[in-house]
This record gives structure tokens, sequence and C-alpha cells, in this order.
């Protein structure tokens, strides 16, 4: 990945949030700001993923789409397709 | 698109199914029951969406990184990304 | 619903929106205008779906938190949850 | 929380399932296969969110609901809202 060390540093980032939460659960915190918290670190996931793609569009799917192997533009292009449903799922 | 007549006949189904709910609330049915609907209605629009961007990419993506244009190919390329980030967001 | 007039007024707006995009698919717009415009409707959905949820809560809810029957009271919470994984999904 | 214990063990999973994707990083695994992977913790994050809101439902908010005060009612209703609003967003 051309982004590699944002990445890193974004997922070290997610997990010292993730285990803020899990304080936040030993110390019974109230069960709603546990769930916000929770789903702040789904919206830093995503951006994330974000970024990883904006990388692999930019790289590994050029090279599939500009090369000979028609076998694997197909996998790259479905890979996309994919993981755009995965992400319009969860 | 290449999938253009099953775009159109799940559009129109779809339509079909937003007038069936406008019913129930005229109805007075359960607020669950149509809140469900209308999920269920998301879920085909998440499977439409995934149809046409299939077309997409074996289109308009394969034509953009295959050209000559630098700036059409980072155009299509960031339009990608940003449809995926649209559908982690809704 | 206590908001029965706005819902169905909402519904009514969504359904000549997916209108709108069938004419697109017809005069054959451009794929990612589309998708952009059914992820527009799909937000509308996530907002009704809201405002549907708000009455719930401060009716049936209520309701059926304060009756005398475990069943019914079990139920409605359940479906609130149920929502809200559908919700996370889609 | 009255399932205290399986969301501590399930946030102490994920945690380490976020570790592994940052081990994947910086092995330079293939990039969908990452995206993949947080996509896998972000539906373990649902789940967690799911059984947190159900302990939620059935202790605070049947408290709420059933007690003496209006504005607490409000509020923890207000916040059920809250929270389906940013799981249909993210």
């Amino acid at each position: 990945m051309h982004n590699h060390e944002d990445i890193a540093h974004r997922l070290k980032i997610t997990e010292g949030h993730l285990r803020g939460i899990q304080r936040m659960v030993a110390d019974d915190a109230y069960c709603v700001d546990i769930i916000r918290q929770i789903q702040a670190v789904q919206a830093s996931l995503n951006k994330i993923s974000s970024k990883i793609l904006e990388g692999h569009l930019n790289s590994c799917l050029i090279t599939a789409v500009r090369g000979d192997d028609p076998a694997e533009r197909e996998k790259v292009l479905l890979e996309i397709q994919q993981v755009f449903d995965t992400a319009a799922k969860i």
C-alpha cells in the first residue's frame, strides 16, 4: 500500500479506542455511551477501509485492468463489487 | 448500462413496493411492520446499486483506466471511492 | 402514528424521486449519477424510518412497557432490537 | 449491564482481531483481504452494540418508562432513536 504508515497509525489509534471501550465496560459506564463509542470506532474503520481502497484502486486495479490477464482483471473488478456490497450491509 | 432492462425492472418493482408502504401508512398499519418494509426496500436498492456498479466497473472504468486521459481516469477512480464511502454511511 | 401526514408526505416525495431515477435509467444517464440518486433515496428512507420509530417509541413502546402483559412488553422490546440490527446491516 | 462478561469477552476478541489486521498491514497483505477483515470487525461490533442495546432496553429503558420523571423518560427514548439513526449511517 502506498499509504502504509497512515493506515498503520490509524489502526493503532482505533485499537486504543477499543481498549478504552473495554475500560468503560469494566467501569460499568452507561450503556448508550458505550454504544456511541463503538459506533465511533466503526466510523473510524470506514475511513480506514476507504483509504485502503483508494490505494488499491490507484495501484492494483490499474495494473490489473491494463494487464493482459482477463481472469486477473475480472477477479479485481469482482472484488471491488463485493467490498461495496459488504460496505452497504454493515 | 449493459444490464439496462434488469435495472429498470427492479426499480419498477421497488416503486410498487414503496406504494404498498404508503398504503400501509394510510391504513394505519403497525409502525414496526412499516419500518421493516422500508428496510426491505433499502435492501432492494442496495442490490440495484450493486448491479449498476458491476456494469460500470466492466465498461466505463475499464475504458477510463486504459484510456490516455489521466484526469478522466482519476475522476472515475475517485467516483468509485466516493460511492463506497456513501454506501458505508447509509 | 402521531406524525402520520408527515410520513405519508415524505414517502410520496421519495416515490417521485424513485420515478426520476427510472427516467435516468431510460435516458441512459451516467451510472455513477444513478447510484448517487439511489443513495439519496436510501438516506430519505433512513429519515422516514427514524421518524416512524420516534412515534413508535413515544406511543406503543410506552404503553407496552407500562402495561401488565410481560409477553407484549418483551415482544415490543425485541422488535426495537431487531429493527436496530437490520438498520446496522443495510 | 446484565451481560457484562459476554460483552467484555467479545470486545477482547475484537481487539485481537484488530491487532491481527495491523500485522497484515505490516506484512503488506493484499489490500482487499485487509478491507474484508476490517468489515468482519465492523460486523462483530454491530453484534456487540446489539447485545448492549438488548441489556439497555430490558433494564434502563423499562425503569425510565415506568418511572415518574418525564424528562428522564424522554431522554432515554431520544437516545434509542439517536443510536438507531447512527446505526443506519455507519
